[in-house]
């Protein structure tokens, strides 16, 4: 956690309302940090319907293992988050682990070990004594609250510069329901996954199946269009808690992801995806500029989406950004290692709307100090015309800074 | 072209023999640096075979493409190269201008256009004009001299902090013959390719046809194991041209790559490339690490090679052997990341032979301070063990330092 927030932090945090059936609190465990709050309990009332996606990570971690098997259930009556220690590459010590966290949770907010949800973020391969949590999570359990997201999403962070939220009202049938989320970055961030971690809490009745299905189809164009490094984290976690107090005053109970009164949750649903994955973004280790890059004309969306990411996850093309420099033969370069269909003499590529390449060769009305002078601003849009079809995409990034190489030579020692 | 040379360039230089057959020259044309040579020539007599691979890149340079189509000849009387300028992403004038430089040297040289290979490096997208070459080319080729190969290999660098040179002198039938080789690197290097430009020459007799399948088995486990930035340039070109002047004192006449005849020479020309592939490693844009990364017990040798690819590629790993911190969990993440069948498990991990991860945990004996001290070292080896099956595979890359970020923020600024 940096004492200086990014200055890609978004400059106004929403205020969070609160969710029926939703209590959380925080706590200082002294995992590694020191004056900090890094653990977070949410208890959710019963009947809470819970969806889940993971890492694609051949080495997983081991609450990441513990949720995937527990998610069968569909239920979830709690969720325990700690930073400072991922709790992977942990071996049996790992899976002890989470079993010792699971059953003192369970105890203290009274449900069944398999309600309960796990994630951890942090360091690797260092053992994650869960005697830790003993007292903690019981003394947690009671003085739970309606609701301050702001504090859940601060003692989640680990190399994160700002705390994620995101919240949306909208109408289910003729009731009205919340969609809370937050998020975590900040390194270690690539496609295939869902960030390190992220929960999205909702009083909608909507039966885990179909939460199931509404967070595996938003997530791909939001969590998984975003790319700080490439590097896919052991940990990425993302839940999301549905506890259908919103039938209370009338919304309906939801079962299939294709029920038309859905269309409106589900924008909002996605939207909150977008909003929090978006600050993931803003808050790339040593980030000093967004990076939306948007590809057109593409043979399909996924030879698009290739075509993008290896643009995102082009140190090159990265490095010219931090320096400001509009280098657009690095994005050639990274459309021409990207494997997918091109044609370099159909490519156009534009930086902030100003185009620099057309046909294949410098557009000819290219000036070069008006395309220096739109390298100077905090976002920067590169957008490249494929020619070829009508497959279209869109990721996210940040630049790669001297910055981004002290964090990550500096973390761990 | 840096003035200080890596910490990790060779100690020493070995003194390069002539090849009989060719003839070297270079010359300052001004293309884009200042008082430095930036032009090649290489004159080869009459009968000389070529053999060549290239970037996969699905934006190749105008060069590549020229050189890709020549090489249907089999036939080679000259290789043109310069350094500042790519002639890549040029459009209709890039192919103008590798028609007329082309066109110049055919003429100086007094040979078919045809016989004629070219090479850029430099930046991308900026038009070459060959007009610099009218004149340059013909000065050069009443200059050429039986061999500097240092003066060759120094006009060809572009951020490269040393020139890449490499000998070997080996039995073919009962006459000696020698093979030279020259490389230049330095960023925007990484696999399925062949380093941005190097050359061979020998005076070894060898068809067209053998000589391409040397070259392409070869390259697979030198050039093609290398990578710093895992940026793939649009100009990768490695050509091998064999004069046949030792056949004058009975080197036998080789048509197949199969022959046995050629067992010492294929090892010989393998230890070039090798050699040469890992000065372009130790010469990675801010390296001050060499890293060699070797994967067994993967089920296939394309399965370790993909891992390594993976561990090579990952800026987390190489920014924590920057800061000279042996985190093994990044390996663990980036092994995971790979996609290849992996067994969290079954993983074993060491830094410069000192075990940090055995069976899926930190290794209970290893000692911090230790693996710390290790870590200091110029060359890090990095193995890592699946402990599923016998493929191996090891591949060469560098540390991602902040002077990376600074050589590639101002490079074309």
């Amino acid at each position: 956690m940096s004492s200086t927030a990014s200055p890609l932090a978004p400059k106004n945090v929403p205020a969070m309302p609160v969710i029926a059936g939703v209590r959380l609190a925080t706590a200082e465990a002294g995992i590694r940090y020191k004056n900090r709050t890094d653990v977070l309990l949410a208890i959710m009332d019963k009947g809470t319907a819970v969806a889940g996606v993971f890492t694609k990570s051949k080495c997983p971690s081991a609450p990441v293992e513990w949720c995937r098997a527990k998610l069968k259930g569909g239920k979830a009556r709690a969720l325990v988050v700690n930073s400072g220690n991922a709790n992977a590459f942990t071996g049996k010590t790992g899976r002890s682990s989470t079993a010792l966290t699971a059953k003192i949770a369970a105890k203290a907010v009274g449900c069944s070990e398999s309600e309960i949800f796990l994630a951890s973020t942090g360091v690797i391969g260092e053992p994650l004594d869960a005697t830790k949590f003993d007292g903690v999570l019981e003394r947690l359990a009671e003085t739970t609250e309606a609701g301050d997201y702001l504090a859940a999403a601060k003692a989640i962070m680990t190399t994160d510069t700002f705390p994620k939220v995101a919240t949306a009202t909208v109408k289910l049938g003729k009731a009205k329901v919340t969609i809370n989320g937050m998020a975590k970055g900040a390194g270690m961030i690539a496609p295939d996954m869902a960030t390190m971690l992220s929960f999205i809490f909702t009083d909608a009745p909507i039966a885990p199946a179909a939460l199931q299905a509404l967070l595996k189809a938003g997530v791909e164009d939001t969590f998984n269009a975003v790319t700080i490094d490439g590097d896919t984290s052991t940990s990425d976690t993302l839940l999301a808690f549905a506890t259908g107090a919103a039938a209370e005053h009338g919304a309906p109970k939801i079962s299939r992801a294709s029920d038309p009164r859905l269309k409106s949750f589900v924008k909002a649903f996605n939207q909150v995806l977008a909003n929090l994955s978006e600050q993931v973004a803003r808050d790339g280790e040593g980030a000093r500029k967004l990076v939306e890059i948007t590809v057109d004309g593409a043979k399909t969306k996924a030879s698009a989406r290739k075509i993008a990411m290896s643009i995102a996850n082009s140190p090159l093309v990265k490095t010219a950004i931090a320096g400001e420099d509009a280098n657009w033969g690095r994005v050639v370069m990274a459309v021409g290692k990207a494997g997918e269909p091109a044609d370099r003499d159909k490519l156009s590529i534009s930086f902030n709307g100003i185009r620099v390449a057309k046909s294949g060769a410098r557009d000819p009305s290219y000036d070069e100090a008006q395309v220096s002078e739109a390298m100077k601003a905090p976002e920067i849009a590169i957008k490249v015309s494929l020619g070829l079809g009508k497959g279209r995409d869109r990721v996210l990034t940040c630049d790669l800074t001297k910055e981004y190489v002290a964090i990550n030579g500096d973390y761990r020692s």
